[in-house]
Order: C-alpha cells, then sequence, then structure tokens
C-alpha cells in the first residue's frame, strides 16, 4: 500500500479501490456496493482483466493504476514460463492488458510505462519483477499526489459558496487516491465552499447511485442522488451552482471524453449559465489527439441497460444502444483542473500553454 | 368498449388501457409489463385511484378516461346506500378521484364533466348512474376521435423523412385509443416519413423502456430505446431528425407539463437545431393558468428511484428527489399538435387562437 506523504489528514483516501499487498492486486469489487466491501485477491493479470471488463475496477485513473499492478503480475506468471517463451507472453499479455478498456487513456498510459523497463531487458529475471512493481507502486504514490494538488486547484477554483452538481465517480473508487471530481468536492466541502451535492445515478451501471453515494456517506457531505433526466429541471430551479465532473481522455483541443451524459449535462449547463469544471491529473491528457472526435468511444453491452428489467424482461427482442462515454467540445467547459493547474476556457492555446510551462515533469 | 367509428384500419388502438365491460372498469395492470398482460376488474372507485397511485394506469388522457369511469362505479357504490347519504358519498369519491395525480388536467377535467349530471340531479338514482356511464362512453370515444385527428395533423408536421425521439409513454397505453404523440409516431411510420424510434427509458419508472418499447414492437416500427443520458450524445451524431412528446398539461402561455426529463430533451433539441413537437388532446389545455410556473409538479415516493438497487440497498439512508414531471417553457417549443389544429411557435397569442377558432367545439 502506498505511503502517505502529506500532514493534511483531509486529503487521504478513505478506502484504496486498487493496492498491491503481500503479492496480490486487490481490488475492491465496486460491483458489490454499496451494501457490501468485498476484495479481490488477483493472482494473474487476466484476473485484473475480468474485473475490468466487469467494473469491478474502473474510473480512468483506478485504471492506470490497477494496469500497472497487472503488469507486475504478468512478469511474476512470466518468470514460471521458460526464459524463451516470456517476453512473448508479456507481449501479449500487456496488448491485453491496454485494450481491455478503450476509452481512458491512463490505462494505455501506464502500461506503455511498465512495458518500457520490459523492452530494455535483454531477459526477463526477477529483478525486472522488482522493476516494474516499484515503478507501479510509484505511480501508485503519484496518483495520490496528483489527487491532493487537483482536489486544491479545483477547491479554488469553486464559486464562493453553493451547491455542486456531479455525474458517475471520481473519488476513492476511480482513482488511487481521494479522486478526481470528488477530490474538488471533498476539499471544497471542507473549506465550506460547498453545501450540499447532487450526484446524477449515472446509467446504465449507476456509478453515481451506487459509489458516490457511498462515497459522499463516508464524507459526511449532505447529497441528493438524482435520476439523470431531473438534471435541468433542477438547474432550472437554481439548485445547481456549478459542475464538476472527472475525465476519462482530454485531447489537444481541450474537448474531454468522459461518462455517458457527461456532454449533455455540459449543454444544460451552459443554456443555464453555470459554471462546467472538468477535472483530471496530467496523465489523462493525450496529445496525440487534436479533437475528440478522434477519440475511441467503448460501446458496452446491452444487458447493462437492460437489466434493469430484471424478471420483467419481455420475450420480444429489446433493441437498445450503450455507448459507455461520450465526447464534451471545448467550447463547453469553464476549466480544465489538473494536477499541474488550471486551464481557464480550455482550447488548442490554453492547453498547449499548460504543457509547455510543464516541460519540467 | 367504445365502438370504432373509422374506416382506417390503420389508426385502431391495439389494445384498451381502460375498458368498460360487464358493469367493471377493466385496466390492463401496466406494472406488469412488457412481460405480461394482466388485467385488473376494478368494482368500486376507489380501486381505480389504487391503480392510478401504483402506475397500473397512468397518462394524462387515460387517467381522464379512467376517472370518468370510476365516477360511474363511484354512482354504482352510492346506490348500495341510504338515499340520504349518496349525495355526500359522491362528493368526498369525486374529490378523491380528482386529487389522485395532480399534475395531468384531464383527470379534473373529466371528473368536473361526471360531477356535473350529480349536481343537476335532485337525488342520486339508476338513471344518474346510467347518464354518467353514457358521458363516460362518449368522453372515451371522443378521445379516441382526438387521438385520431392529432395523428393525422402530427403525421402532416413531421420533416420529410427521418428519425424521431420521444420519451415516457404516450399510446395505447396512455389514452383511450391510439395514443397522442405516440399516434403521430405510428401514422408517421404508416406514411414513410418515420424510420426509426428512439425511446428515452424514462427513468424512475420506465414508461419508455417498459411501455412505449412494447408497443412499438406491437406497432412494427424499428427502434432502439437509449438510456435517458443519452440523448445529447444521439442529437450530436445526427441520429435525431425530430422530438415529439406527450404533454400532461399546457396553460394558457404555451408552456407544457409533462413527464420528468422533457424540459431537458427540449433544451438539448433547441441547442442542436431539432424540431420538438408537442402532442397532446384539447382536454389537455388549461387556461386558467397563465404560465408553466402554476403547474401543481407531484413529488413521487423515493421507492420509485431507489428501487433499482434491489438487493443492493446499502444500509445508510440515500437522500434523493422524485418530481414526477417537470415544465418545458414555450420558448423551447417548435409546435404544439392538438386535435382541433397546430400551434406553431406557441405563445399567449397563438394559443388564444386556436382557442378562438373552436369556439364552436
Amino acid at each position: 500500500m502506498p505511503q502517505n506523504q502529506t500532514s493534511s489528514t483531509e486529503l487521504q483516501p478513505r478506502v484504496f479501490a486498487v493496492r498491491w499487498e503481500n503479492g496480490f492486486c486487490v481490488l475492491l469489487d465496486q460491483t458489490k456496493l454499496p451494501k457490501e466491501e468485498v476484495y479481490l485477491n488477483c493472482t494473474r493479470y487476466d484476473e485484473v482483466i475480468d474485473a475490468m471488463k466487469t467494473l469491478s475496477v474502473r474510473g480512468a485513473p483506478a485504471l492506470g493504476v490497477a494496469g500497472a499492478y497487472a503488469c507486475a503480475l504478468a512478469i511474476q506468471q512470466a518468470l514460471q514460463l521458460p526464459l524463451l517463451r516470456r517476453k512473448d507472453f508479456l507481449e501479449q499479455a500487456f496488448l491485453e492488458l491496454e485494450n481491455a478498456r478503450p476509452t481512458a487513456v491512463n490505462l494505455k498510459w501506464a502500461i506503455d510505462q511498465m512495458r518500457a523497463y520490459v523492452c530494455s531487458s535483454s531477459e526477463i529475471s526477477s529483478s525486472v519483477f522488482e522493476d516494474v512493481l516499484t515503478a507501479a507502486r510509484k505511480l501508485h504514490e503519484d496518483d495520490i499526489r496528483c489527487n491532493r494538488l487537483i482536489a486544491e486547484y479545483g477547491a479554488k477554483s469553486l464559486p464562493e459558496r453553493g451547491t455542486v452538481l456531479t455525474c458517475c465517480n471520481t473519488g476513492d473508487l476511480a482513482t488511487g487516491g481521494i479522486g478526481t471530481a470528488f477530490g474538488v468536492l471533498r476539499e471544497g466541502f471542507r473549506q465550506g465552499k460547498i453545501t450540499h451535492v447532487y450526484a446524477c445515478e449515472t446509467r446504465p451501471v449507476l456509478q453515481g447511485l451506487r459509489l458516490t453515494s457511498w462515497e459522499l456517506e463516508k464524507s459526511g457531505i449532505p447529497f441528493t442522488v438524482v435520476c439523470d433526466n431531473m438534471v435541468a429541471s433542477l438547474m432550472h430551479e437554481g439548485k445547481v451552482g456549478c459542475v464538476v465532473t472527472g475525465a476519462d481522455r482530454i485531447v489537444a483541443n481541450g474537448d474531454v471524453a468522459n461518462k455517458i451524459g457527461t456532454y449533455q449535462i455540459a449543454v444544460l449547463a451552459h443554456y443555464h449559465r453555470i459554471p462546467f469544471l472538468v477535472a483530471a491529473p496530467f496523465s489523462t491528457f493525450d496529445l496525440e489527439k487534436i479533437s475528440g472526435s478522434e477519440i475511441p468511444i467503448e460501446e458496452r453491452h446491452e444487458n447493462e441497460v437492460l437489466g434493469i428489467l430484471g424478471a420483467n424482461r419481455p420475450a420480444f427482442q429489446l433493441s437498445t444502444h450503450n455507448p459507455a462515454f461520450d465526447v464534451t467540445p471545448h467550447h463547453l467547459i469553464s476549466k480544465i483542473i489538473s494536477d499541474r493547474g488550471v486551464v481557464d476556457r480550455p482550447n488548442v492555446e490554453t492547453v498547449r500553454t499548460l504543457f509547455s510551462l510543464n516541460q519540467k515533469f
């Protein structure tokens, strides 16, 4: 488990969605929340892939951390094979890992870093395992540190005092640390700037109703969960002072891919003249893509949508559509809050400025 | 059961949500759809109220028809009482009926018509029952006729050829006949103007996923059900040619109360420059209210929202909000399609013009 490196007790994770413990990659099984806190002890990289695909672990930064630890597991597995087969095995494993979820860029970013240790080694020995595990732990610690910085920058960017609406889940459960948008909520609440949080339930998988409510409860923040079709009505009633969401990928022009429904909330915030903030670590930026239209959008199984019918499912074929993400164009975003500073009115110039100021990192 | 008075086989209801049969008010129990077609035989007005409150029968025009038949049941019950107690009993019954669901105006409108027969009778005898039953049947037949006219006017108002998005349920199940917005879809599809329908699932009660899908399937119209947070994404992809919804109440300035989420879709249609049509019978207009802010919005039980968690419901208190309706301001509405003509760009003037042209009715 990573060491906490801050004196502030306010910005500690309350739970770890992902951790390395006794040679296992331990994942909190988020499909069992909010009722039960069940942990999965993964000893193989493909168990982590299964957990990613079933959404036992999810959230762009948490996928990055889990992916990095899964690389360490893959190397443990490779060490059981004859020396000559190890590199091929790892090449395949890393490819499967980076493709487990296509939209969030943090996963590929983490795998690429671990892959570098494998590629630069003439043979796969236990020292490569040690190097990769050390790098994965550092990536996790960096995520915790980034989360804390995002929370601090984000709280400064909030309006003086009011309510916030968020969607999906962006907290301890979605990251290595205290979260992205959720960290901003925690710090904003601690500073007295946030009085109440509205959490969209976030169909079809209900990350808002199941996960964000669980984290809000643990954080002692007053909250109300609403259905995704109640957002405009709340905004019209003046109940939403600000929107804060996370991101799965931010491209060069400031367009943001995030959980399905985010774009819709951004349009509604624009119409009602409500600030719309996006919080994400630097690792969520992908400057190789110029605009949001280049981001691959994962289409997930129809059962996520239709499962809600339970035993009431009809005999006839019910056709549905299940994109897990959508793209919010930069002109609908007021600010992007990263661990390396805030991008006001994101566009290709302001995003480039953030990067040019941070070349030292 | 009402007699069909048209030569067109195209515009017949496929199922009756409400009918009078052998002295019963028969309701299709919509909570059991789409899996099972179960009918409730109501012999008492309070059974109809229960069915309204549990949403076994719902939809503004269907509530009007069911309310009218429930008045006939109340008179049957009154006839079992001593003569002097009958009027008091009916006064109470009619009050309970009109308050069963507060937002849709059609219910109060229907009850008021039936109440007139009771008020104008010196005593409550079986002839009052006959008068009220005849009036209720006529109200039902009128609704079927109005639905047909709305479908015809509405199909003319559709763009030449394309897809339509709708929300909630506005078909056979929501009316006495073929529906309001849904009738427009059926007729538009029959005329070849509609190629595909997107139905919003309509949380929390899923009238779109459970009921509209069932009616689309029966009508042979190609369709896709989407979660309520996928609307903007569909619109951005150019998949929505036009939006058509129903209404629960339309006031003097053209503001429309309808299922929660309608306002949100109207804002999204406005942003994406997509026509937004509302289809409703004349009985849905309430000119006593000047603007939408005067419409009472029913707040329903939190279990409708939280029931989705099933056995996964947590031990902690989950706070939610459950307004059943919202108000769409007239300036977001392209056309209101009624059985007495189409109001283009609804506002206080154009709505008044529709009424002044229809004083003969």
